[in-house]
């Protein structure tokens, strides 16, 4: 059958899961929480009607197949996320899955299933907005969660990530010992469809994308900077310790180092994306002494990032002695950068080619599950899907004919790969 | 009597009202809320054990005077406000209240009454850490509060303020009606001890001063910076519209502006009490779209605060073009500079050189509900006792030694007053 065809239960589904997911301003899917439960029951309660077969991994993952089908041999895997950011948009991870399940429901269809077999996944928990971290569903099939990931806290119910993850029924256990769930040696390849969630493809207009590889990043979801709170009358410059003035400091500074390193075509982004004074105790008359706020920055190179990791920490360590104040970092998180495998790369690039399909080939700029897999050596690939207006917002709009171009080049790769 | 005696008096009371307002960390003494109301419960209390005369004024103000003294003569006012910011210290304004307390309790129990009547004051809704405003109480005596002020709502329950006035008793409509609510002619002087705010007091091993004038202010309560939000990773800098960016980059040009002004000598201080990324959609990884944060200026100066103000629209008029995001003001709030009663300067300096208490002249970086007095004309003077640790935060420490030559000093002024 034509996978085309499939369009209005494509469309069908964004719709569905759309309205279980709006919160009045975007989509609100939480990690481990009930907007992806209620998209994850959607999703199984379809392919259960569709034929298919559906189970959970030890992760609290969703898995799809053919009925049958899970035999010894090789298999592909293809998927992406079902969690969103708070107040996101709906085609962010959602539409690898709905990709997958298309191309799973069209070998059901046409009862001609991919030489491989095909394992379809809806990670949980790859949006790091929740708990602080990211890829925590793939993550776990890994055994990368560490003790101190699974006490992280949900950020508005404080509710530690082993408590929530058990409760959709992963096998907490075993992520705590770090036991690798699933058998790497299986999978042949893993396949991630995705919008791109920038604005390069627009600017270019190309609707699909083949992507080279992941940029990696550092973070700290919390540093405090920590000065003296003072009356705002009656504390005169040169006796301040006002910890928001040195954040400000230290964000122009790192402003400045950016510049120069993008005018050397370094590859790099930062992002201080939560800043706030202390709400307890802030006042527009008092000078604040705390001030707490995230660091992130990202790069293709491992290198780049540790330089300017270790340039932030200059920087602070410079402002603490000129303004009178002190940085407490939280824990360092790293997630390396990953090269998506070459040969998976050229296979999605011949079918795009030969489909008239225009395309090029990008790194991507955020992180996906993908990455994870690639650097656990299994041969990884993702295709990019146009997208307007960015994504992590409620605007995201990617056009439903550029999404069926890209399911279309998914199947057909996915048949192709022995 | 010598007033010296009250000690057991003043600690009493300074320790009972600490009790009652101790939060955990610091003082709260909610403007119109509980632990204001608390405080002026136990001073009414208190002070009609006394024998004192107690009464609540149209503006829900505690007064206090000798029995059967509400002649139609003259009379000296005396006093300072019961709120505190939160988690504050415990002798911001409440001294000034304690202060005159005693002075009234001495004249009762020699039964020796000053010249001119005195009657004690205790503001509600100083501090503007609770609506957005200073001077509530003593702004609703004089008329001063427009229908915009008394829309405003408290930080943390969204309650008016004309809710909360009249919750505990405020006239709120003649309050509404801008109607001056006591005969400001009666009023021979406005007196105000209040622990010094900053830090130059205990530099300079001073135990009181003598205040010249207050520092006026202008404030925004409320300044957005809007931007456009989006993923971390994947929109590079030049396509970047980062409201924290922008807002840093405008912290960093007003601290230059400010170091420059210094050097010329210019009576300025410059704070960003209140800044947050929206917590509704901030994450790590997401670009911020919205900045909020409260501006406030002070000087002596309105010359300097208008200049300042205007260096201010004009920093963010140059940022909204160089980074593509736009500021949205909320109303400009301006208080203005007050000039302190050369006379009662004098006077105070002559008593304490006769007590041989070193002190010094000096303006107050903070302001007090004195610079209304002033401004309508009312001879005004204010005593500052020496005060470690700054103010608006719980590590605020008088000395009790300090205070009680402070109030032998506001005493044998307030007898010198004809």
């Amino acid at each position: 059958m034509d996978i085309l065809e499939l369009r209005p239960v494509a469309e069908a589904l964004f719709s569905s899961i759309r309205e279980l997911s709006y919160d009045g301003v975007g989509m609100t899917r939480e990690s481990y929480g009930a907007g992806e439960s209620a998209t994850a029951d959607l999703l199984r309660d379809f392919a259960l009607q569709q034929g298919l077969e559906v189970h959970c991994d030890r992760a609290a993952n969703l898995q799809f197949c053919l009925p049958d089908e899970r035999s010894e041999k090789q298999v592909i895997w293809c998927g992406s996320h079902l969690d969103s950011v708070p107040q996101g948009g709906n085609f962010d991870g959602l539409a690898g899955v709905i990709a997958g399940l298309l191309c799973l429901m069209a070998q059901k269809k046409s009862a001609c299933p991919s030489p491989l077999p095909l394992q379809v996944i809806g990670f949980r928990g790859e949006e790091s907005a929740w708990f602080g971290k990211a890829y925590m569903g793939s993550g776990a099939l890994f055994g990368l969660l560490s003790d101190e990931d699974l006490e992280l806290q949900q950020r508005n119910s404080g509710e530690t990530l082993a408590s929530c993850m058990q409760n959709v029924g992963a096998d907490i256990e075993a992520i705590r010992n770090q036991a690798v769930l699933f058998d790497k040696s299986r999978v042949r390849a893993f396949l991630e469809l995705h919008i791109e969630q920038g604005p390069v493809m627009v600017a270019r207009k190309l609707p699909l994308a083949v992507v080279s590889g992941i940029r990696g990043n550092i973070r700290h979801n919390n540093i405090q900077c920590i000065g003296g709170a003072g009356h705002s009358g009656a504390v005169p410059r040169w006796l301040r310790r006002d910890a928001m003035f040195a954040v400000a400091d230290l964000i122009m500074r790192l402003d400045e180092h950016w510049s120069e390193l993008l005018e050397r075509g370094t590859d790099l982004v930062v992002t201080i994306g939560m800043l706030s004074t202390n709400p307890a105790e802030h006042a527009v008359s008092r000078i604040p002494g705390q001030v707490k706020f995230s660091f992130e920055v990202r790069s293709k190179s491992i290198d780049t990032l540790e330089a300017f990791y270790q340039l932030m920490r200059a920087e602070c360590t410079a402002i603490s002695r000129e303004r009178q104040v002190n940085f407490a970092f939280d824990r360092r998180l790293l997630s390396n950068p990953a090269t998506m495998d070459s040969q998976l790369c050229s296979l999605f690039s011949r079918i795009c080619t030969r489909q008239g399909c225009s395309f090029e080939v990008i790194p991507s700029g955020a992180g996906h599950d993908a990455s994870l897999f690639a650097n656990a050596g299994i041969p990884s690939g993702m295709l990019f899907i146009r997208n307007q207006n960015g994504s992590h917002n409620p605007e995201e709009a990617m056009e439903m004919d550029d999404f069926l171009l890209g399911v279309d080049v998914l199947n057909q790769t996915i048949h192709e790969i022995a």
